[in-house]
């Protein structure tokens, strides 16, 4: 109440920042059943009352922790400088940048899942998830229109299935650890498992729209 | 009591039956977390204490629940009778097979979604999805070895990569609904959804593993 009220807001961020850093971490941990609000209060290191005040709810806090970690991975991939690479290592640079979000970060698996889980209730709102996938719809699709016109990758490529099926390859040894270790036969978050995976991913999906003269 | 006993176990039969059906329906639409076994009994018709008696706890259920849809699953993919066919359309109703399971019971997506999450806690034993699955990875390699061997697939596919991102494919739509949703900018799971998906999938697979002689 004393400090000087040019203070004032950037301790707000900063407390809001340490908050969504804790979140993210223990629902991460938890799941939005079994992350406690104190515990995250804990961690952040401030009061109940104040996560209550600035977010109202546990699943408005969860709401907001998604939408930050979205809006990291979406603009990163927005952001990816790749128009003078040639359109397949172009379109690599994107496959892989979102392969190396997940690696990088060690909770971004068991958050993407726990957000999944979260949005197949109806009531939840739309997220920046939402709002900034048609940026990276154009971003991918200007990719495949260039490898199209060079003669690179076949014709009637529709960008955003592809864009959808490689979302779902890139993330899936992480979103879906267990499922994907028992049927490749190794840990899909191991070392050498994750390089594998992130080759495989990127080779099975250029090779599904590459012409065979340049095949790889 | 007063049963005679030649009654006993086909009476124990029917009503683990009618928990495993309730405890599918209940743990999809609830989550683990969410579940009540109350809930669960008075859908199976049963006290609460015969769910403790026969599982032990909530756990043990849900952990049997899985085990069951995944067994089934595993069993009429490893049934499917494909070996007249040409490997491309042997490799197609594999593909089919997978997504239809997931089209045809509408719990079956939130239900791998909650398994998926529930195997992420190390704890947690193995189940038939383990034991079921080599006798997958044989099938499916068969098909890919014919394929490789008359040169309608190239050479040196990886059986398992391959299975594994096929299963993330086919089934991704209801796994990861809302995502991919956003995405594709249909909903997945609705009728046009789910045919344009089932074929891009299917289509994306075979075409990243066809000589381009016999491309699709």
């Amino acid at each position: 109440m004393n400090k000087p009220s040019t203070r004032a807001e950037p301790d707000k961020r900063n407390t809001m920042n340490r908050l969504l850093a804790a979140g993210r971490q223990i629902f991460a941990l938890k799941g939005l059943a079994g992350a406690r609000v104190e515990d995250i209060a804990r961690e952040a290191k401030v009061t109940k009352q104040l996560v209550y005040h600035y977010y109202g709810s546990k699943e408005v806090l969860f709401s907001t922790v998604l939408d930050d970690a979205s809006q990291q991975i979406m603009q990163e991939l927005i952001a990816l400088d790749i128009d003078d690479l040639p359109p397949e290592e172009a379109l690599r640079s994107l496959l892989h940048c979102c392969f190396d979000q997940y690696m990088k970060d060690p909770h971004l698996g068991a958050l993407a899942l726990e957000g999944i889980r979260f949005h197949n209730t109806p009531k939840t709102r739309s997220n920046s998830f939402t709002s900034e996938s048609p940026a990276l719809v154009v971003k991918f699709s200007a990719v495949l229109k260039r490898g199209m016109e060079t003669g690179v990758f076949r014709q009637g490529i529709d960008a955003r299935l592809l864009l959808a099926s490689s979302a779902l390859l890139m993330s899936g040894g992480f979103t879906n650890h267990y499922t994907m270790s028992v049927l490749v036969g190794f840990d899909t978050t191991s070392e050498d498992g994750m390089r594998i995976w992130r080759a495989h991913s990127a080779n099975l999906i250029l090779a599904s729209i590459m012409q065979q003269s340049v095949r790889l």
